[in-house]
């Protein structure tokens, strides 16, 4: 085990501890992609649009046709022909000559820009007047104007969205070289602890964390793997860690809730490989119990036993872990919502605290209770964070919520 | 077709289109829950927890033996056991006995309160040293603490979260009734439309639109059902419409992006059952030609063609219809980040705008561009909206930058 154990505080985590094993690199279909990160940037193979557009309903003219023209002096147009949508236009434009365009249809020769339709009427004699002069370019879309050749159309290190795939698909590139969602495996231990199937018998309580830290775990872009429930028997929850680790991106072991449940589970830990444990005890409220290690390049992450302490830890340090692991570097920006604090809330200097709150229109009530209370939780919108350096928040103080769900 | 054609604002359509019919109804093992709604409040069906707790490590006494205790004039007590996790005591508290206690351990009979280890010293003599008085009830978890029998552990209408099911687990509810994902139908037409696996002919374009609404849906809760292009050809639209709603709970259709193509969508929509189109054209930039009917119960939504007002309509009011199918009644409070607007921004009172941002440190960076990029809305990190009544909003402005992924 590595003699290097420490308190840390939630930003040393964040910053510093940095698994290094990636998942599996897979070939996927863009369909299942999003929320997955391509390997290395994926760029443009042709120019898009590949070929010059209309961007309005009208006609397409020459440019030059126009000049002068306005509302008192409008320019008379002979109408050639039509642009069909989705074919090659077999119309060619010269002199006065204007060929009805709808959007999306391809430029046809000679046409250096379109008349809206609006500022255009048909005469009925096969002409049309226009009311406007048109510089060339004008309501063109040109070969290039949304992606140049070779321009990023996907980035390494950052969770595909659906506009990434739309553009992909625009682009005719349907499958990507990604890193594969995370296989979380999830170890509940304790004595105590029962399936949530099963009728406890006086002083046992069912399995919580394993079925909320698999949802959060999917929520948070891995894939649960749910290994049941471990006795607190080292030997057998190291042979249990071990298979897991033979095939887990990540490891998460809710440990016990009495200190010498929570030491043997980080003497386990330190055993699993090296480099070891990175850090015991993270400066944090309710969380304070969680220990962080790296086994061979695979991040573990012992929680604490209490479950809203667990949900606590995976959420902010876990997720971070997950993406990581999944090639996504990029930051994740808080997204919260602002709000006014209902009430003072103590805290204490020199660690991260996390307090569930409950929106009431433009407030934010603090919810406390024990910190075994998951109905806390439950009844949470959101929760704030007040940072190591502050000594409270008193009533009417300006919070971000960070919303679930 | 209803004859009831309007120009609706995104508000109106958010609180008035409220189509009736909600997906299956079906029992679902509480792994597969979180974001779906339980069609009824889940109540408790027994206390949580169901027995005395210790909240600590420590011991547990009869706190009428520690009256009067302190640093000065500690209080003795006899060791008379200690309490295993996961079992019945069998160990009784009489008098000034004492018996050690894990965190979660079971309170044995006699005692009703537990001393922090931290406020005790084993004497050496099977007697320990106790340096602080203690109320009955101290550090004790009692039964109903976290959940009162009875008492909502998941509430009808709001998605469940990985908290509601972990007290689910607790409370030994394994499945529940839930309305199921909504299958999300998903057409694109036009006949300059290619499938993204295929070489476009000059003048044909690659579908984007299926596969970055498949995306979108998926992250929206929905399960995208993609049905691939459609010519504009009214009568085999109506073919594939008509098939859709017999299984999708939502029918999404991407129309073309001209006026003649989107009128040709409107009548076949407004064909396909009553009461039919509930709004046609949405006080929205992008997103105008946005088409919602109502067939028999079930949202009928059309997109724009252009792939970003598609996106951005699909977000806006897309995502509200999905959830209500699903029985999610709770509104989505914004999620975003306060930043300051880069530079100005213009905006025609009368309609909501929706601006593509990139964060940059506090600063939110209008990006602008071409209604038809979709390479714009790759670069953003979100967007703003700036509201019906607001004509433009100046440099330095206060915006709230809901973001994307």
């Amino acid at each position: 085990m590595s003699e290097f154990f420490s308190v840390r505080t939630v930003a040393e985590a964040l910053a510093g501890f940095r698994p290094r094993r990636r998942t599996a690199v897979i070939r996927v279909p863009i369909e299942e992609s999003p929320g997955l990160a391509v390997t290395a940037d994926v760029l443009a193979p042709l120019a898009l649009p590949a070929f010059p557009r209309s961007a309005v309903d009208g006609y397409a003219v020459a440019a030059a046709a126009t000049h002068g023209a306005g509302d008192s002096l409008p320019a008379y147009l002979r109408i050639v022909g039509a642009v069909s949508m989705g074919a090659l236009p077999d119309v060619r434009v010269a002199g006065d000559g204007a060929a009805a365009i709808p959007t999306g249809g391809a430029l046809p020769e000679g046409a250096d820009a379109i008349a809206m339709v609006e500022h255009t009427s048909e005469l009925g004699d096969g002409r049309i007047e226009l009311s406007r002069a048109l510089a060339v370019g004008d309501n063109v879309i040109r070969p290039g104007d949304d992606v140049a050749q070779g321009a990023p159309i996907a980035r390494a290190g950052r969770a595909l969205r659906p506009q990434e795939v739309g553009l992909l698909a625009a682009a005719g590139i349907t499958e990507v070289e990604a890193y594969s969602r995370p296989l979380v495996a999830i170890v509940s231990t304790g004595d105590e602890v029962v399936p949530a199937g099963s009728d406890p018998l006086p002083g046992q309580v069912r399995d919580a964390n394993s079925h909320a830290l698999g949802a959060l775990v999917r929520e948070l872009g891995g894939g649960p793997w749910p290994l049941g429930i471990v006795a607190d028997d080292p030997a057998q929850l190291e042979r249990v860690c071990r298979a897991a680790l033979e095939r887990a991106d990540v490891l998460v072991v809710s440990a016990g809730s009495s200190v010498g449940a929570r030491d043997a589970t980080a003497e386990v830990i330190g055993r699993l490989g090296e480099p070891g444990i990175w850090c015991h005890g993270l400066a944090l409220k309710p969380g304070k119990p969680t220990l962080l290690a790296e086994v061979d390049g695979r991040p573990v992450i012992g929680l604490p036993g209490n479950p809203v302490s667990a949900l606590v830890v995976m959420r902010l340090v876990g997720g971070p872990v997950i993406r990581l692991t999944a090639g996504i570097t990029a930051p994740q920006p808080v997204r919260g919502r602002q709000a006014a604090l209902a009430r003072n809330v103590s805290s204490q200097a020199g660690r991260l605290d996390i307090v569930q709150v409950r929106l009431d229109g433009d407030q934010a009530v603090p919810l406390f209770g024990k910190a075994s209370q998951l109905s806390i939780m439950t009844e949470a919108d959101g929760y704030i964070t007040i940072p190591d350096a502050v000594q409270g928040l008193a009533a009417g103080s300006d919070v971000t919520v960070e919303l679930y769900g």
